[in-house]
């Protein structure tokens, strides 16, 4: 069986003893029910990952010996998704499968259509986050995704850099799938994709997008719950095409 | 707006008035607060889709006067999903997510390493083809997928036919990704994929379904959970490419 997984704060990764933070140490113990001596895991949702033996737990707290440090490769292209802002199960999933599925930022769009309004933005991103953390816990992948503020659509579609493979993903679109516009893309290192919230964009917020080069693309067969459109076009990105400056499996 | 979607029983849906059954007439008149004379979709959950107007509701029932119908073409390749039984909720997500997917069968394995025992499958069966028809009337999909019973490996290692391509998703494998089997594979008519429980495939099942014709690939980059593996490798499969029989968009 693989050694346990514990969080680490990002950064604190170095060879030799380490405390297991208290949150950790506590969920060890009382969870896991583990005991010094056995190997566990420090992953510092940032890419590093150390592997050790636990010297030391009691109610006071834990520390690690840590053996050795290394850190996982970036997964190219670095994927940025933009859903339109969802309701809150839907965002806390999206935080949990985007997390899994090695996406690198997540940044919530206030569409015309989007439903909520948030009282407090900066609790919500505190929340994806924790909520991204853990499930790094629960998986392979090495880094938590970063969440933005929620923000209009026009300070997005500024934000993307001129160089990213830009996709809009509009259920209105009947000519392009996705995968014709990244069979025919070359190599991209950064993909941003919109996503539309339940009710899909207004059509001027589709112009808009096109106008600042997102490519409009649809999913054939089927129009997808907001959320399991999020996690359908990440995974297409992640695992669909071998590109050759990426994968390494 | 789309107009209102509403179930009902697989192939009942002809031109003429049709009872809306009781459970989608209490929907209609109690959630949604419908009235005669509303524009309304039946969906029969195989493929069929009727257009009409509702012409009756009342605590007594409801009814529909279907003005077309028509039938939604089954998109290609046709997606048989194999996944390690899961955990209930773990269960309840797949089949309501592959149903959006668009997959067309789900059969669940009873793996060495698949945690529950289930007193009673057919209950089981029958939850995950009612999540499945419920999610039909949330998203653009056609058709429910069939739910088979949890059978044996070595049962779905027969029942896969000959010239399906036959897909082994495995967490072991380090040399060959799905995306690479994908694009090496011709247009298939059927593809069959094995996803591991939690815990993954034990070597001799990876074995067995090898030697069973089923190609053995890994996903890049993380470790899924079983249940996001199920999505993202039918996300893959549904929108990662074009076939040329397939894709109508």
């Amino acid at each position: 069986m693989s050694p346990r997984r514990f969080l680490a704060p990002a950064g604190s990764l170095v060879p030799g003893e380490l405390p297991l933070p208290a949150e950790e140490a506590a969920h060890a113990r009382k969870v896991l029910r583990l005991s010094p001596g056995e190997e566990v895991e420090l992953i510092d949702g940032a890419g590093a990952r150390a592997l050790g033996v636990l010297t030391h737990l009691n109610k006071q707290g834990g520390a690690v010996r840590v053996e050795s440090v290394d850190q996982a490769p970036a997964p190219l292209p670095e994927l940025v998704l933009c859903p339109g802002l969802l309701k809150g199960p839907a965002m806390d999933l999206i935080a949990v499968k985007l997390t899994e599925l090695a996406c690198d930022q997540v940044r919530p769009v206030l569409s015309q259509r989007a439903v909520p309004r948030l009282k407090d933005p900066g609790a919500k991103q505190e929340r994806w986050s924790r909520l991204a953390r853990q499930a790094l816990k629960q998986c392979g992948a090495a880094r938590a995704p970063s969440f933005a503020a929620p923000a209009p659509l026009d300070d997005l579609l500024a934000a993307a850099p001129d160089d990213a493979l830009k996709l809009l993903l509009y259920e209105q679109e009947q000519g392009v799938s996705l995968a014709r516009v990244l069979a025919q893309a070359a190599a991209p290192r950064q993909v941003w994709v919109l996503v539309g919230p339940e009710g899909g964009w207004a059509p001027q917020e589709a112009e808009a997008a096109q106008a600042a080069g997102f490519v409009s693309c649809g999913l054939p067969h089927t129009i997808l719950r907001a959320e399991t459109a999020c996690l359908a076009v990440a995974s297409v990105i992640r695992f669909g095409r071998e590109y050759e400056h990426g994968a390494t499996l």
